[in-house]
């Protein structure tokens, strides 16, 4: 096998080609990488990056079907030598894609061994060559994670196993893990605690077990400081699934973690929205409130429907969404060192290999779209104005105090007094939908 | 009308009665509150506590439905006197019912007046009888609150109106319910912040609404501290309704707010499983979650049905449940200041005077169910055992210094460079189920 | 008061002005009622029709909150009086709007009476009233429907009701429902069951609610042939709320239900999206599964939250929704003689008169940019080209006969053991959604 | 390999010793098999099944973990031998366990060949086994079915597949399956249909797949008849999972499309309460409803949690909930030929081999505790005689015309004319539900 190899037949680099007819979709129609908006690239807002996972080991298995996926770069072979395979097919996925990021477990790139040295020697042999593809295509690492939840090891929780035993190996494969995500330039880590929670609270002590994450954290913050590793740590909560309750459940439940546990400084959150469905809010809800504590680190972009009760991971092709989601992101000033990572994959049932670059497309121009989209709403100001004319009341006189924390119950009782009963304002609800849906 | 009026004819003080039969209902057969379990009695274990609003305010009105509840108490007369009689009604429920404690809103208890100045005599008023009334039974305020929800002034928010008139509006009202909490010697006051939070994202500054209610809640503090209120502050966490979203979504979120803002010292939680089911979580999780923090103070006991997506407030009455809820309570220490308040109302259907006796007895008979099978879990210690023994690998040599924090990665790489693979360990929920259902 | 009283004060009759700016929204940027498309004018196709119930009776009022609402016409005087104040207040609506429709319950448009017999003269009356303005100003009744919900005395039930006197209360009341719609014209006649279900098994005799229940829409059946009223009969699916669970849970329920009890040819289905997502489905579909076995008659147009589990009655603003039902209607060649129902009400906080046109205009917009998405969808074919490539095995030999009913297992049999195993064909979800998206 | 060799190791045949100690639960403290309950036995009642895929084709792999359950009697050697050995270590439970009934997929029992010969070769040889040990032990089949799902050909769809080459193999497997059914005495034959629904509406013709899976269940029919196959079909609804939506949804759902298509007297219906409540109702909702109109056939008890939105097949050990199946199907006159089948599946974190008896243990204990409940609430007759008392209305007059169908609305308008108003009754859940709790 060499570099040469091509693992996506016919496939082309994908250019943008707005005007391309329906049924051609290898090309973007939106998604245009090199525009300006608002004084920054296209790709310098989205930062999109491909996910190793999905798309490279996926294999379309379901808890009621066996694998439907037959990707050439999986075929035969040791595993090691797969290992390289696959990541040959991958940044030959991304250049053609013209993504400049990617994401991976530890274990996706390169298999468990049957001790951890061995893995850690697994691992230090296929990053190597994915350092020097990086250095080759310019594709760089948005994040690295390690994966400690698929090992039966791990069935009854990695940092939170009721056996310190579990916790040290975790701990042992995330100082590799850090180790790597150094030597890659790795912009983030991500922490997604999928076995972190509980299957039953009868056999479950709840405070040790977060007492043991806490440490956990604190140990990994400890040693990334130690090797000078330079990126931003990121949790990424989910409600459940593995588990039956996951600690880092949404947004606000690791933000109250973080904060209880003195560990809020040191992390921002990583969010997928996919998981915030399963948790109860609407697409976008984690998005905005972990920008509104200033914790918003970067963004799983997929989806799910939200008439299932399990994560899908499909790809983002709703452009209400991706408006509301880039609208936050422009209002915080961009999400880097993060990005738009898809964490999404390709239905078993889409087992054409054009699949995996129609999919990506599709939810890039929905993407870019959503940008356009939230762009306008922001430079035109109609919107904003209106919001803004809404909370005037808080730029002067009492509401300022208010607003800067220096009044008193016994002043509002007083302006009450002299003021009486407030005037009925209309929240005018469906005028801002309507306002909104004319940029869509 | 005297203090001798009778408004449920042929109902006596209610015995406790083991061996009634089926047909009578109007006795205890399980709830007996001198008898001294854990030495405690169970009164004071279980602290019950009878609210306001749904049993002496509600009529069975629903959004699809007229009033169908008629109430001798409410029949006719002016405000002021409806009020009078309603609360000799329900102090005549409260003695005969035997519970100890209630609680209310500012607004069930006295009518609202055309100006606050007025509202605050009407409350005056009334708050002297129920003082009175207090003092002759011995019934005491688990906690007032006041109702910053119903009227139309409130309907974007009250501490998170985009208006700071309507903030003050809340806050003077939030002044005058502390003095009355203080008058009546309340052992909790409340906030439940049904408006707080948003119908839509695209009129609101989720940030700015935050940071209100922040200052709201801390002006309350000062002024508790200012009047010399001893009492224990409870935020009562609900994911939405009437609210799309309200920011005290649920345990971790309140969590979440109050340490972000420096006011987590200040408060407890308040829980009502109803609440917690439409958070999607298991009827228990944040009575544990709550319990895990320190910040469960008291429980507004009631149900609703896994699969309705509104807030039913239906009687507790399932054994599994309230078990659950009781051991949460006993490894606690108790709930002492606050309780386990019936924040429930009979069916709309259910329109018979005796229904409203025959709902509280049911719903204490399953608290001393539960509490009798909590303690005999806690006493035998089978699954206390087991769940110590899961742990013990946390209480020496390396799990030791992870539980205390003092541990570091480079110290669990070397363990496991030592040790190896961990054992395989059952987690045996199948077996705990088994164990715990026996008690059941 | 007269005809020509004034109750939308500077509010002109809505006109077709694409061009207006963002802050006009008093105007069509979509709809154009006269506007040809696929050989139907866009009025025709989308049949818009306006309630009677949240538009012109709504207050507002919530489960935890008063009326917020103030409309002129209902302020002051008698019942009556208010009646009728209240039907020129929304035929003064109905042609400012330019809708050719409107929809009513028999107690919203007249007041209940004491008795029987008073509430059918106020409904004689008052309809009086309606039949003068339908005249003058050419707007029709889409559908009438009786409301056995409100009144206490169906908090058990109408036609489910454990006692068979308000079983016979309901009868009566259809019986003049009947008669009015024949009197109006109405083109169709709405049962929506909300107290038809239980609250709790413990009380209920299932199988005795379903037989009285089939019984009672015989009768209706029998009434409507013996008077000859010429309109469709249809039931309004909704799975839950105000019952813990309704009979006509979804629309295959019904489906079910009236097959069972030999009914289907007199009813087809009222479908309600907000409903349907209550129900755990997507937005579309019962309006997909209703029209594909052929009981599709008439959509009450609105929409919920996902993330919310009661009925909001939004008015539809989602694009991607309004398109995948215009799709669906085009496909059954239209709804006629059912339309789209606006069974939504403006937001309690939304206070403006203004906001009830503007909700109005917004989701008419939404509808209209869904109808031209559909028109174009179908008449340039892309899709329905790839489903029907994708279903081309049914056209001819074996699949021919399975699709006729004609084969047998023992022919599929010997079909394998010639042809083996089949082929692996991707589905391409995600290029069918990319292709959508080309038409949002 | 011969039939002595013990694959549980030193687990004794499992006793009824129902006062043993809490430590040791390889005994059943509340299941007598012989023991007679209103005429009938024990296990008559209860008729328990053991499920072949879960308890001994189960790996503990689930989407997000590796395969953690080592079973002695998968580990080494070729698909055939494991699969024989498999068989004798499922007897080998049975018989410890007591239980006298096993279900099982054409393909749990043998492995897939390269080709449909090669399966039914496979088959035919292990069946074979599986009638010896069947005879040797007296434990029969209580149904089987044909896995349509698993296999990648599935992975559209199987009678719903866009490619009828499909179609054609799943029928030929349901050839040999029913085959099967017959050689081995099954008294049922189960259709789930996992894969027969949709992903994607996009490229879904919804009438055609359901006209074919009609087709399908004739073809089924007929064969069956032909070769004399004296068993029950059943159809199990699932709502959703693995597809996004399936056609067989709830037990409404199915009863619609089976009398749509002339099948109902063919079919009745298999409940799985983890499956009703995945379509939102509660527990026992799909049981009662398919009690109702004489649908139901068969039980999969197991249960789920109702704050997850997957099936996660867990062993049932809530009395509240065994307690009302069993009054449904007491009420029925039982479920043969049908059965409580155990498809649940222990945890994964539940490795120990003891595992798998204690759940069962523990499942089939809370079964008996709900049969004992049942039968004292259907003897003691507390409960109904109070519905009966509630429904008296129907039984004379114009209630029992209207019962029998022989009412019009004319009638009952003159009654209300004669009668008035209908007298307010109280619908007395909580009494209900106290008093269903007194049995628990």
């Amino acid at each position: 096998m060499t570099t040469d190899e091509i693992f996506f037949h016919g496939i082309p680099k994908i250019p943008y080609t707005p005007d391309a007819g329906l049924r051609d979709l290898l090309c973007f129609k939106h998604y245009n990488a090199d525009e300006v908006l608002l004084g920054r690239k296209m790709e310098d807002w989205l930062r999109f990056s491909v996910c190793y996972w999905h798309s490279f080991c996926g294999t379309g298995a379901d808890p009621f079907g066996f694998p439907t996926l037959q990707r050439a770069w999986n075929e035969g072979g040791a595993a090691m030598k797969t290992a390289k395979r696959r990541l040959h097919a991958a940044f030959e996925f991304f250049t053609k894609l013209g993504v400049k990021y990617y994401t991976f477990h530890d274990r996706d790139m390169a298999p468990e061994g049957a001790t951890l040295e061995e893995s850690n020697r697994n691992l230090d042999k296929i990053t190597d060559l994915a350092l020097q593809l990086q250095n080759k295509t310019g594709v760089k690492v948005l994040w690295v994670t390690c994966n400690l939840f698929a090992h039966p090891r791990y069935m009854n929780g990695a940092s939170t196993n009721p056996d310190c035993h579990v916790l040290a190996y975790a701990g042992a494969q995330v100082k590799k893990g850090l180790e790597i995500a150094k030597k890659l330039g790795a912009q983030n880590f991500v922490f997604w605690g999928g076995r972190e929670g509980f299957m039953s609270l009868h056999n479950t002590d709840v405070a040790a077990e977060l007492r043991h994450m806490a440490s956990f954290f604190k140990m990994a913050v400890a040693y990334k400081e130690k090797i000078g590793l330079q990126c931003q740590f990121l949790i990424e909560p989910k409600p459940k699934e593995p588990c039956k309750h996951q600690y880092d459940y949404d947004a606000m439940s690791v933000i109250g973690f973080l904060k209880h546990f003195g560990l809020d400084s040191h992390f921002k959150l990583n969010i997928e929205p996919n998981h915030t469905t399963l948790a109860g809010h609407s697409y976008e809800h984690d998005i905005v409130m972990a920008s509104a504590f200033g914790m918003l680190g970067s963004v799983d972009s997929n989806t799910g429907s939200p008439d299932l009760g399990w994560d899908t991971d499909q790809f983002p092709m709703d452009i209400k969404n991706t408006t509301m989601v880039m609208k936050t992101v422009i209002e915080q000033g961009g999400l880097q060192p993060g990005g738009l990572n898809f964490d999404a994959k390709v239905r078993r049932e889409s087992t054409d290999p054009e699949d995996l670059f129609i999919a990506h497309i599709g939810a890039m121009d929905a993407f870019a779209r959503g940008l356009r989209n939230a762009v306008s709403i922001i430079e035109e100001g109609v919107i904003s104005d209106m919001v803004k004319e809404r909370y005037q009341s808080y730029s002067s006189g009492i509401g300022r105090r208010v607003d800067e924390g220096s009044a008193s119950l016994e002043e509002l009782e007083e302006f009450i007094k002299q003021n009486g009963e407030p005037k009925v304002t209309s929240g005018k609800q469906e005028k801002y939908e309507t306002i909104f849906n004319h940029y869509l």
